[in-house]
Order: structure tokens, then sequence, then C-alpha cells
């Protein structure tokens, strides 16, 4: 099977699992596993925070920023495309009690002077606005200009509003923007990545931040249920994804890329392809069909795919999609809409 | 002084300090005082619902309404500009838990569509959409057509989600449109509406809704430290407002219209006159000045203002302010921009 | 009727009717409200505090000092009979969302040995010891003595933990104490008390505390939704509550002193007599009875009384009953049960 | 080094590593991941329930499970020694928003009766219980009879509130008390075991209980940030867990009688013998030493212990912990106390 559906599809490799067959490991709740403080350490120093926590997923590496970083009912700026507001099943009202402030983004962009605009004062009524957040690479597939960034945390800093990058695909959007993932990182206070997706460990994210920042969220980690034990099985697969599959994210783009200009030329098919920043492709088809059928033949033909959301489909490329299956997802869907 | 900060700060009528000083009272716990009891049958039937429900203040009545339609983590949409997100000190991520999904409003209407849009689906990924809140007459001091609340109400029942009607001043509303408040209110499943403000009782709101929905907010009202003892002798005074103090909002309204049509005449002033529909006057001024300056001065001649929210001043006729006052009002004004 | 169910039944008295229909009010919100001033002033000297802040009922004072000194997830160290844990459905854990644990009290007593040993240490699996409440006079009728508010105050202090007093019956404990108010609040950093129950104004408490503490519980109190506006009208009730109703505590002690003596002699009535500390009798009837079916006779004679909760009855005396009921009741309970 | 802190200290056995390695894995976000369904059926089938779902840990299992049970504000019946109230950091007034009401346990068991009297009725005071938990093997060390559980849930059954049982150490009470894990866990609506601790599964534990219960939990496992993706590798080892080394708990509890026997013989040593249920051996030292310089001492000779709970040691034995240590370790002990 071509399974397109996601880059959280993607298997551990041979390496990885080598790793975790031979990972050293310990009690994690005592501080006791070495490979899990390998990685850890690792990481901060990948995107140039001075620590490091491992944490089960990334809506969780979201969650126990949020929690972290926030008094309940403090209020969080945020784009309203974001996957904070939009996969994370309202865990943000629920976990940490904080009210979301959802700006309008373009195509994942913030207007900065939107959210200074948005930033409270101090007024009986108002709440405290805890935390602004941003995404990047953007789960719309595009990847965010370091310059937004720094604008954003600039209004930030002058407010003393800590920023949280939500960055579960932050070193596809190095990849992209041809820079180090610490680049990207050093405009905020935290930043969650994903050491799954399209880095294919099996499991895990890791959030980091300040020495004194990553002290809380390890409490909070204990709190939301996040303390693992011989959680280094897992870290051992985190470090090669860390260490070697970082190298590999631009033959995805580039197999995302490919594939988009090739489905594009066909008829009955819109790409965006200004939007094809990372390894997904989204597009639409400009024919009424019934998707839940087209999902079935594509199913039926090995190629595994999720409906549209909005109308729009998704196609992502990852470690498991060889340049070989582009010619023939191309085939199918030809064949499907055009004849 | 002539005190244009806004409604809230109406003093009580002599008419309700008699109806107060006369209450019956008794223990509203217990279900025990007949003033009490006949400002909820009142309200009730006033605004065309089965059951209604005496709250302290209109904060926390629409929070009560947010812990009594939803639970934790549910999603509610509502405009960026509403007074839940606004003016309510992010209580809903407290007290009710839930998300809150902003759409930007047209200066008080929201886009039927956009709400359409953001229903959410089931999907392990979305919290569920739990309520729709709409504003009528909106703090912004317009007055939303109740054809955009019917189409609002139409989307929202055929998605089974229940929607909840700010109505703060909800007979501004009724008065400007020329209609009766449960014309409005019928376009809703719970509706919040204040005794103070416009209608000058000293404190209190009343949550209107199904019998079954108020016997809920009955007991999370408890929950919330609402449940009071004597407080017939409020309701005394709400009684006094629903049935005398309607009557003479347009007064305020027409008092409004004037003021900011000769505001509106005055060299560096640009009132915002499409938008006065109710008692409240908001402008700009168009000229650098110090505001906070501004506000002493007006103080200083015996008027009491606000000073600006993002750069927009409001003065809000009231009971307490006679329409003989306006001349001086704007005399005051001129003198101290163009003189 | 001679309504023995409680004493929040109370009804406002003719000066405090008169209080209210003078009282000189303003807007609360803005801090305009002479009476609410001065009766938060007036409170917070009498019970030795910096300052005080009114709230709309006990329920909400103590919840939003547990909102004010916790944090979310802390742990509240308390006793398992207080009303906190009893009687505010649950709202601790709603609104401040802390963890209470719970200690058997020796009929109002903890143990403060008990309480020290369940002040965490600081480890990752533990919650953080947040604040200790007590309650004097304790909603069974029993007054705790000063020494053991003052140790456990030694203890919270030595392990910077903040002490809340529940003194719904504040004044009540202090009238059997025979001392002031003042002396009961001084162990403790924030208290509550209320100016209905045996004090007779219709409706209010007050929290007071550090002026930093009030502060912050007065934002609170706004997300609460107890910002309330001209409610100068409660507070002049509330005034005559604290300057002249304190005064009369000892004639409803004395009265269900008696009362409680005069059941006892009854056939198979067994008072409480030792825990008749101040208006609350409580007694258990020692043969097998329909205890709906006396509640109606009771009703049907003019005396209102609850069911008996646990196996125990209470009748609690206060303003609205007179010592020559007395002989009444008794005479009541007697026909019933014995003949 | 002999590592006596925790059976959470346990290493995955070989067996598991190439489990862990051939593991066919899946997205078991989408459900995909065959290793995964096989754990959680197999673990559902064990215990006697419909259905089972993996999570990451057993603070996390409990937590979902009150988080599904309850609503917010609802009230939860355990014990004040119990793994939910001690050690998950108070997160079940910050997830599940729940009120603890703790009882008194007799080192673990819980009065029925009390139970019975905690159960509140409706009223308008009153939170809704909503859920009792017990805890088998209790984590003070002792098996829980399986009558205890049955006249619980007989209790819990007629009020119709569910009882949660936190089984993570199930297995070590199924093997103390020879019975079958499901035979404990026909008395509760929901359980959830670890499959790391005594059977060495590097990370995981289960919850299990009826389908609609566990569809419902694995919605607010996704919130809680507990959606995992290639977890077979994990699950893999959590079938080795549960198809061999269940069947090795008696070696441990055989271990620590006989090491807890050793003890007490020696000098200035006490140990609760008859709480060695299973593989916790706790005991006093009933000579003044500094604890601190003990467990360093331990350490330097290759002995790794906490230091004292409330005065009391706990020592641990587990799969990595050979009955050939445990004369070296009374010798240690001996060599420390008495020479």
């Amino acid at each position: 099977m071509i399974d397109l559906r996601s880059d959280t599809v993607t298997k551990p490799t041979k390496e990885m699992r080598e790793a975790m067959y031979n990972a050293v490991v310990g009690d994690d709740v005592y501080g006791d596993d070495p490979t899990v403080n390998e990685l850890e350490s690792y990481a901060a120093e990948l995107v140039g925070k001075e620590a490091a926590i491992f944490v089960p997923s990334g809506t969780f590496g979201n969650q126990v920023s949020l929690l972290t970083h926030c008094n309940r009912g403090d209020e969080v700026i945020l784009g309203d495309d974001c996957h904070i507001v939009q996969h994370e099943v309202g865990a943000s009202s629920v976990i940490a009690g904080v009210q979301l402030r959802t700006l309008k983004s373009d195509r994942g962009i913030l207007d900065v002077a939107e959210i200074k605009s948005k930033i409270r004062e101090e007024d009986i009524h108002f709440p405290k606005t805890g935390l602004i957040c941003v995404e990047n690479a953007h789960s719309n597939g595009r990847v965010i200009p370091v310059d937004v960034l720094k604008n954003i945390y600039a209004v930030a800093q002058e407010n003393n509003i800590p920023v949280h990058l939500d960055g579960a695909r932050l070193f596809n959007a190095a990849c992209t923007l041809k820079t180090e993932a610490k680049e990207i990182a050093k405009h905020c206070d935290s930043v969650m990545f994903c050491l799954s997706k399209g880095l294919c460990a099996p499991v895990g994210s890791i959030v980091a931040g300040s020495r004194d920042f990553i002290d809380k969220a390890r409490k909070n980690r204990k709190l939301m249920g996040g303390g693992l034990r011989q959680s280094g099985i897992l870290a051992a697969a985190g470090l090669v994804a860390l260490r070697e599959m970082t190298k590999r994210l631009h033959v995805d783009h580039d197999n995302a890329k490919l594939l988009g200009e090739k489905l594009n030329e066909l008829d009955n098919v819109n790409v965006f392809l200004e939007d094809t920043h990372i390894s997904m492709v989204f597009f639409e088809i400009t024919k009424d069909i019934d998707y839940r059928h087209l999902v079935d033949y594509y199913n039926d033909n090995g190629i595994k795919v999720n409906g549209p959301e909005n109308g729009v489909m998704r196609f992502v490329t990852n470690n498991d999609v060889k340049e070989e299956d582009i010619d023939y997802i191309v085939e199918c869907t030809d064949k499907y809409l055009n004849r």
C-alpha cells in the first residue's frame, strides 16, 4: 500500500528498530534513563534552548506548554486555523483552562498589527494575555518566513508575553527555509516538535525552552499522565530521527512538489502549488464526484487516502512513499477522473 | 454630575426604592420569596420562555448559561467583539471550561455562512460545537436585525446546537426595532437580560429558557455562589424596571441621537451616527489631544466620562441624563477642542 | 409561621428597610458606591484586616477566596464535614480547580498534628498544599475554641500556607466566646462572614484579608459574575447588620439553649445539648416515626422545619423566633411524639 | 546495582526487546496498528471487559477514566491513601475537575458502610456522586479481598454509581489471591492496569471497560495528548508482559516475603510482615539514624533505595532482583544498623 493520508503513518526505520533493541534504559520518572537524557539534551541543543523534555505526542507537547506558560483564565492569541484550535479536541479549555483568542490567518500567517491590537491592558473586565502561539510549518502545508516570527516575537517581548511555537514539523520548515531549526526557534520561548511524523520515530515529541520552564513542564507532564518509565526505548528511535532523518526531508518535499505538478496537469484537478512548501499536496477536484467512492477506488488500487476537509484533498509524501510511486498515483487519479 | 460613562451608573428610581421598602420577601434558596417568584414568572412571560431565574449580574447570567448548556471542552461559536469574549475576564475558560471560537463580526453582525462552516462534525480531533452565542443590542451600540438572529437560529437548529442570546440590553433592542422582546428572544434557546443598566434597577439580571434548562441553571447558580436569600428586595426593583422603565428607553435613544448629531457638527469630532441605535454615542476626536487631560476637564465641568477604548470615545445617555444636559455637554466639548 | 429551618430565613428589619430606602448609591464596579465603600471599610476594621469586599453570598465568598489563594491543582486541607465540602455543590473543583484533602473532624475540630502530616513536601508526584480552611462557628452548631485556630495557624505559617476562615457565623462564634470577631480572625489570612443569616441582612457576605489579596479577589469576583452595580442598597442593610444585629445574637443563643433543654425533657427526644453553642439545636427522635409526616404536622401547626439529615433534626432560632414561641414548639413536639 | 526503589525500575526483557524489534505497526490514531489492536483485545479479554485501550501510564489511565466517567464538579469517593489522591499531582482537579471525597482507609480497605453514607442524595447544595474508586493491589503493599470489592460494587450498583478500579498492580493482586484478574475486575465498571511495573514492559498501561466507555475514553485520550502513532512497538512488549510475565510475579512475592522475614530478624528493624502481600516490603528502623546517610551507604554498596515516607522504608523486589541478592541486602542492612 502507498499511504498518503499523513506523515504520521510513517513506519520506524530498520536503524530505529536496532537502536530501540539496543537502547540502554532506566526509569525516567527518577531521571535515570540515559537514552532519554541524551535525547533531551541533544534536542535542546538542536533548537538552541537550555533544556528539553520528551512527551508522548505533539498534542501533549502543546498542551503541557499552555499549562506551564499560563494561569487558568489567561487568554492565548493564536491563528484560527492552527492545530491547537482545530485538532486538539478543545484540550486547552479542559486542561490549561485558557481562553483562546483566535485571529484570522492569511493561509497560516498572522498579522502582527492585529496581534498587537489584541494584547490586553490591565482592566477589571479583561483576562490577562498569557501567551501567543505560532505554528511552523503550518498544518496547511505552508512554511512561515522567519521574519514573520521575528516580528511577532518582538511585539510579544515588548509586552512581556511568552511565545510558544508549535513546530510539529519544525524540521520540514527548516529544510524549506534552508536554515537550521534553531534559527527559527530563536524567535520563541518554547517550541514543540515531533519525532514521529516525517522523521519516522514511532512515538514522541519534544518540548524545549528555558531550564525553569522545562522544570515546571516536567511536573505538569506528570500531572497529565506523561511520566513514562523506560522511555529510552522511544528516545533511541528519537535520536535516529533527529540525527539521520532530518537530513532526508527534502526528498519528501521534492516528491510532494513533483506529485503536485503532475496532478495539476490533469483535467479536473487544481493543486495549490504555491502552498506546497513541505510534504503536503493540497488540491481541489473541479468536477462533481462522490468522494467516498473515490477513497474506496484509491484503496482498491493500493493507495490509502483521506476524504476531503472542506472540499480540499490532501496527499502527504513521506519516507514510505518513493519517487517511483508518483506516476502510479497520478495515473490512478487520471483514470478515475477523466476516463 | 452628568454621568455619561455607562448606562450601568443609573440610580434606582423613587418608585423602585418604595417597592424595595415594601417588598414581601422570603428565603429564595428555599424558593420562598414571593417577589422573586413573581419577577421570574413575569420575566419568563415577557420573553416568551417557560421559565426564568434571577441572577446577580449580566456576566453571571451569561456564564451560568454557558455552564448549563455546555460540557467542559465544548466549543462555543461567537463574535470576536462580544461581551463574553471581551469583558468577562476569561470566565468561560475558568468556570464552564469551554473553548471559544471567535468569528470576525461586521460591527456586531455575524455571517451565517461562516457560523455554518465552523460547526464541527464528529471527529476524534474535534471538540463538540456546544453553543452559539449572539448579542443584541450589541455592546458596540448597534441593534441586530431580527432576521440575522432568525437565520442563525435556523442553522443552529438544523445542527442541534443551542443558541444563547446575550440580551443585556434586550429591551433597548426591542425599542429600536419597535417590536416586543419576545419577538427577538424567540430566535434563541436561552436569553440573559439586565434589570440594571438602562432599566435602572440597582442589581440583577434574568436568564430565561426552557423549564429544564432553568432547573439546571438553578443548581449551577448555587454552585457559582449566586443562591441569594431575601433577594425579593432586588426583585421588587426589577419588577418596576420591567413594568415601567422599559417604556421610556426611547427617551435615552432620542437623547443619544440628538447628542450624536450635535457633537458631529463640531469641528474635530466624528460621530458614528449610523451605529447610534440605542443610548450609546461612539465618536473619534480627529485632532491630537491628551485624553487623560480631556477626561479631567469634563470631570471638572461636572461631566463624568471614560477615556477612549482603541481610540474611540463613548458617551451613554440614561435615565439620569436629561435632554437639557445635551447642549451643555456639546458646548463643553466644543470649548475644549476648538477654543 | 414560626420558621426554624435556618437562620437564613430571617427577614430584614425595619431599620434595614429604612437604611436601604435612603441609601446613597453609585456604580460599585467603578468603585463609586459610597455605602459599599463604607461597609467594606467598616467590615475590614471589625475583623482586623486591611481590606474587605462585598460578595453576593457565603458560598461565593468561600469560592472566590479559594480561587484567589490557590493555583489550579493545588491541594486544600479541610474538615470532612465543613460547608465547602458539604454544601457548595462541588464548586471548588469547577471554579478554583483545587483538590480537596478532607480530614476527619471531631465535631468540627481538626487535629493539628493530622493537618501537619498532610502538608506536602515538594515531590514530582505531589500537588502543592495551597490552603488550609477552618470554619467557626461550625455549621454543626459548635464554636471552635480560639486556641485550636491559633495552633492551626501556627503550623500553617511555619509552612507558608495561607489559612482561610469560613466564618459564615463568625459573630455567633464571637458572641459565644465572649470575644471580638477580630480576636478570632487574627488566626487566619482571609475570612468570610455573612451579613444575612443571624444578622438578618437580606443578601450578602464579606471577604476580608490583606489589601493585595482583596485586590485580586475583586478581579476574581468580576470573573465569577459578582461585580454588582448599585449594591449600596444591600450594603446599607449590611451596615445595620454589623452595627446593630451583632449585639443581639446572644438572644438567639439563649433561646436555642432554652429550646434545647425543654425539648430534651420530652420522652423520645435526645438533644445534643453539649453542642448547642449558638442558635442551632440538633436532636434525635428515639422512636420510629415517619419524618415526612412530622414535617407536615409541624407545618399544619404553624411551624416550618426541615426533615432530618442523617437522622438528626435541626431547629434554628433567629430574630423572627421569640422566646414566647418556645413553649409552643415544645408542646407541639410533645403532642406528636408522646400523645 | 540491586534496585529496590520500585517495581517501576524493571528493565524490558530480552523477549520484549525482540518483540518490539519485530513488531508490525501502523498509525494507531487511525486504528491501524495491528499490535495495539491485538493487545487491546487480549487485555480486554483477560479482565473480562468488552473493550480496552492502551494509555501511556497508570496516572494517565486513572485520569482518563475519571474524565470519562464524571462530569466536571462530580464527587468521587475514594480512600485517603490511594494513588489518585496521593501520587497524581492533583490531576483530578485540573483535568476531570471533580471533587475528591477522601475516606479513611484501614490499610487500604474502605468501609462499605462509610461509602454508603457518603453517597449524595439530590439536593441543591450537593454535588452529584459520580464515581467510587478502589485500588488493588493497594500501593501500600496490601491485597484487598475480593469480597470487599464485591460489597462496594453492590452498594455502587444500587445507587447507579460506577466503580473504577486502580489495578496498577492487578496481576500482583490476582497472584496473591490465587485467582484470575477477571475475577477481581468483575466488581468494577472500569479497570486500569500497568504493563510496566512488575510486568516489565517499558511503557504503558491499559484501561478496560464497556465498549461505550472505551469509545469515549478514546476521544478523551486524544484530548489528553495520549493519541500515539506506531505504539505497536510498546504494545508488543505489553503482550509479552501479559502473556509471560504475569506467570512469574509469585517469584517477586516470595522474594519479598523472604526479604521481609530476614530483615525482621535483625535488631532495630520492624517489618510490617502482615502487610507483605506482594513485592513490597515496608519496615521501620527503630533506632535513631540519619536516613540520607543510610541511602548513600546502600548506594555505595550497590543497592539503590529511596528514603523513608512518613518514617517508613520500602524495598521492592522485582524481575531484576534475584533470590541470591537477598542475603546480601540483609547483611548490608545489619552491618549499617548493628555494627
